[in-house]
């Protein structure tokens, strides 16, 4: 396929995307057909550029990191706002990475909308419309025949989603249990080697897994987002934030910890769903102390695992990055590797037909 | 699509893909538009039964539980070997599950050979043919235009081929570190609660994990197999038996087990592959003491696990069943899905052009 990329939003995520598209430009033809061109860039602090033959990727990421508005790349149209970018330029993709308010999905949400209805793909790392509206979304994607893919919301790029789609197809999941938040776990990994809460939880904020106000990490809101989201998107269910219990790691102490290490056990935030017989489903965000004989319990660090319940299979448990600007940044290409795919393979049966 | 459908071999594995196909036939339908006719079985003990229109699947299964011979289902024509199965029926999509010597590939290689050159899809969880001759039986199919799918030969039924190749898509990988083998992990983990080795293998053989003649588990060679798969279809490379240094789990003791747990440690049996920077690859099986914060330590009894190392995710492991008679089965589903939804995509652009 031959992409034509917009950006609404440009900040660590899009710029990560940016750099694998432009280090792996010739590796994505070869291997993928896989063709693209960035035309329009549209970010509320950095400014906008347009230009339907494309931009100079390497340009715009020389002016962006030296810290200069888009203003100031030397051709294309400047200053359309995120919706003219959406409807009135050329692009048949939307990159959607703003900043956005979790609670209510917004601006996200207007822009994925805007974007589907006018017949084009979107790729966004925003959880807030998926928790709010994931089956309206895809539906109205469907409609439109185009793609709606949030790979990168659940474990960042690890393929959480993609695996439960299309590796374990054919499957019944009846439930999940997953490390889903990377900095409450890298607190509980510092804390076991012997560091206080209020110490573990600094160094999280030194080294940028914690944000100054924690809230949305230890208190289980952010795992409680992703919780709604694998429960509706894979589990099928239509649940809201209110519908999950929830408890934080701010009450285990050190004690706690050392506690759990003598009997062979860890603490972990753990977020899940399984699905009752009355086919309603349980679904919480809780602090567990697991037997090292569960795969979840080795999972050290800011990493993520996700297990999955099946009925073929039984368990089946992917670990891997829950975070950061290239690892994120890589969701999105997943989720245009997907659109890609489907392109493909449509385009070779036009020829052979 | 509408598959037709010719079993080649109906062991154990064959069964638990039809008891998988005859429960799940209407959700099949529903949720992947996948059809299916089981139109012949050829088994060099069984018998072989082909009817055009399909078999009464549940007849066939009754008769194979009773030890009856496929002869007596009441109508189809009977006594067809597996070549003429191959080549003389309606199907369209062969299904080989023969009792294969590993080491020669056959005479899964020739079925092989001979489906793929006829246009025929074909599935198979036989490792054999996938560690003799995977590129070239993978180009044939191509050239074909058909599919070859294997995904059941590593990990059984866990899409560690699928990950790798889908959800994975994008990133280089540059090796790979797996518990590859069950039975050598179930002995492990027993061994650690206290058994002697041999107390351990014995209750393996009894639980049906080890075979009479454990050799091809304990020493190494079954993983040395998932090895060269891996190394050859994920990282691109032609390796064969003899490239991959090998040392199985007999000369560890109950004290080198206790010493490890001393230390936080534990015992795995590692098949792993990594690629050297002048494009070569070092591949070995060997047991190595893994720290606790090792996501493949916390592997225990017969489930399996495989670790790819990304440039882009850094390393992204999935851990699930590595055998069982359904958890093998079910591999063959996913490479039927995967020929389902190439089909199906294919189709609704037919549709619309």
């Amino acid at each position: 396929m031959h992409f034509k990329i917009a950006f609404i939003g440009f900040g660590t995520v899009g710029q990560g995307l940016t750099e694998i598209l432009l280090e792996k430009k010739d590796m994505l033809v070869e291997k993928y057909d896989f063709h693209y061109k960035i035309v329009a860039i549209s970010d509320i602090m950095k400014g906008a550029v347009y230009d339907e033959n494309g931009l100079d990727v390497k340009k715009i990421l020389d002016l962006v990191k030296t810290g200069k508005k888009l203003d100031r790349y030397p051709n294309g149209v400047k200053g359309m706002d995120s919706t003219a970018t959406i409807k009135e330029t050329n692009a048949d993709t939307i990159v959607e990475v703003t900043f956005t308010d979790v609670k209510t999905g917004e601006p996200a949400l207007t822009h994925i909308k805007a974007a589907l209805d006018a017949g084009k793909n979107v790729v966004s790392t925003n959880k807030g419309p998926v928790v709010k509206q994931a089956v309206e979304l895809l539906d109205m994607a469907a409609k439109n025949n185009v793609h709606y893919g949030f790979e990168g919301v659940v474990l960042a790029g690890t393929p959480a989603l993609n695996l439960a789609r299309y590796t374990l197809a054919g499957n019944k999941i009846t439930g999940f249990k997953g490390i889903l938040n990377g900095t409450t776990n890298y607190i509980l990994t510092r804390m076991e080697e012997g560091m206080s809460y209020d110490d573990a939880l600094k160094k999280a904020q030194d080294l940028g897994y914690a944000e100054a106000d924690p809230t949305g990490d230890v208190e289980g809101f952010d795992a409680l987002g992703k919780v709604v989201i694998l429960s509706n998107v894979v589990l099928g269910k239509n649940l809201s934030w209110k519908d999950v219990e929830r408890q934080g790691i701010t009450e285990i102490t050190r004690e706690d910890v050392e506690k759990a290490k003598a009997e062979g056990k860890r603490w972990k935030l753990i977020g899940s769903a399984e699905v009752q017989s009355d086919d309603s489903v349980k679904a919480k965000v809780w602090p567990e102390k697991l037997s090292l004989s569960d795969p979840l319990a080795g999972v050290c660090d800011a990493i993520n695992a996700l297990t999955y319940y099946t009925d073929e299979l039984g368990p089946v448990t992917i670990i891997g990055p829950g975070a950061g600007r290239r690892e994120t940044g890589f969701s999105l290409l997943i989720d245009l590797l997907e659109i890609n795919r489907k392109s493909t393979e449509k385009t070779v049966i036009k020829k052979v037909a």
